[in-house]
């Protein structure tokens, strides 16, 4: 799963559905809206919210993610909101009185995204932001979730909340690859004979200034430098602006 | 890294610090603040908060992380916010015209989780709302991280983005579990401050030196040796073998 994967509407059949429990303030539904178009979701559903449909503090506070506002469907009780998936998470600090274990959203996910590769239909739940979900509301959830946040201090915004679930929905792939095989990064470089020209040349001007006081020392200080300046990863320009330098340098008074 | 490894200032030196460039409003640092603390960081600096510090809203915007408010660190200028930091990174959508490569944060956080274990001090930069960091930022910063989301839809709050690094930076052992990974390898650093001591000294060498011909493209040549000296990671010996070399360079004959 990755941001690509979940993008237009037309194509976002499968995605995990985020819906609000009686969310109460519109810009908080708008800044949802925005957080899961930031991550490639786009399917809302909105139960019971407390200012009613449409919301123009939830259009004004989207930030451009208005499709996702247009597209957002309301329904008056959870059971409704739900009816029609197969899999519903509830995000929840609480274990409740409900017999189910509170996953974190890491342990969640790899699950999650297993269900999305078989075409299930997913829903998220999150409560109002006073509350949070009830018991009645956690009764239609198969599994639990939490963010694992500091335990001294858990309070976390609406639309956060829906941005980390969001982000680490659509991001899981890529963290589990990254570990396995992070892909360096190439930038134009200099030949190793530029290089050696430099080297030499910087040699030559320390040298004529009696920088080496030591020639005991001197092969591994030419050594630490050359590591010093293979490590910039220098390119061919970067080359010629330290052969400037040490030029004009050397050449003063 | 966990969020119990980070979270009461006194217990902080060693976490990594977030810095907010040039931030424009007091409700986006107090967001900001209340979502490190989420994730169990506290150390937060300011480089010239536009309405000025304190700031009322940024407290009132806290929801209770007011602890950070109180605490943060206000500078006038990045240079000096990132003077006693050995690694700093920039989180920015662009690559600029500094020749680094641009790190997704999760590819970014391996290496900083390596060096907070070695107690290296670690700054990242984030700009302001309207334009994200500028070239003169950028500078300072060995490395580049960007929060990949969906291409079409990437505009993200200033504390959403605060919250999903901090998340990803204090999480990441976690959602490395299932792979196994090397460590990687972090050299020891110098500070900042040492690297503005050395670019001081090339500085007024290579104006004495009659280096700069042209008073015009002196900014953006001493900006790109900024840049070539920060990719290199020196460590203290290795500014002062530069300093060394650029003392005996100039004072030849």
């Amino acid at each position: 799963m990755s941001t690509e994967t979940f993008s237009r509407p037309e194509q976002a059949q499968a995605e995990p559905i985020i819906i609000l429990v009686r969310p109460q303030m519109g810009e908080n539904i708008g800044a949802a809206a925005r957080a899961m178009l930031n991550c490639g979701l786009s399917r809302l559903r909105l139960v019971a919210p407390r200012d009613g449909w449409p919301n123009e503090k939830a259009i004004a506070n989207s930030a451009g993610a208005q499709d996702v506002i247009d597209h957002a469907q309301v329904f008056g009780t959870v059971a409704e909101a739900v009816a029609d998936l197969q899999i519903v998470y509830a995000t929840t600090g609480r274990s409740h009185d409900i017999n189910l274990p509170v996953e974190s959203v890491e342990d969640a996910t790899p699950f999650i995204e297993a269900a999305h590769r078989e075409n299930m239909r997913i829903g998220i739940l999150f409560g109002p932001e006073r509350t949070g979900l009830e018991g009645d509301d956690i009764k239609y959830a198969n599994r639990l979730m939490t963010i694992p946040l500091n335990p001294t201090f858990k309070s976390l915004n609406l639309a956060q909340a829906v941005l980390l679930v969001s982000y680490l929905l659509t991001h899981q792939q890529r963290l589990q690859l990254v570990a396995q095989n992070s892909v360096p990064k190439v930038r134009p470089m200099a030949t190793k004979e530029a290089l050696d020209g430099l080297m030499r040349q910087l040699e030559t001007a320390l040298d004529e200034s009696g920088f080496f006081t030591s020639a005991e020392k001197k092969p591994s200080m030419l050594k630490n430098l050359r590591a010093a300046f293979t490590r910039m990863d220098l390119s061919e320009q970067d080359v010629q602006t330290f052969r400037g330098i040490i030029k004009a340098l050397s050449l003063r008074r």
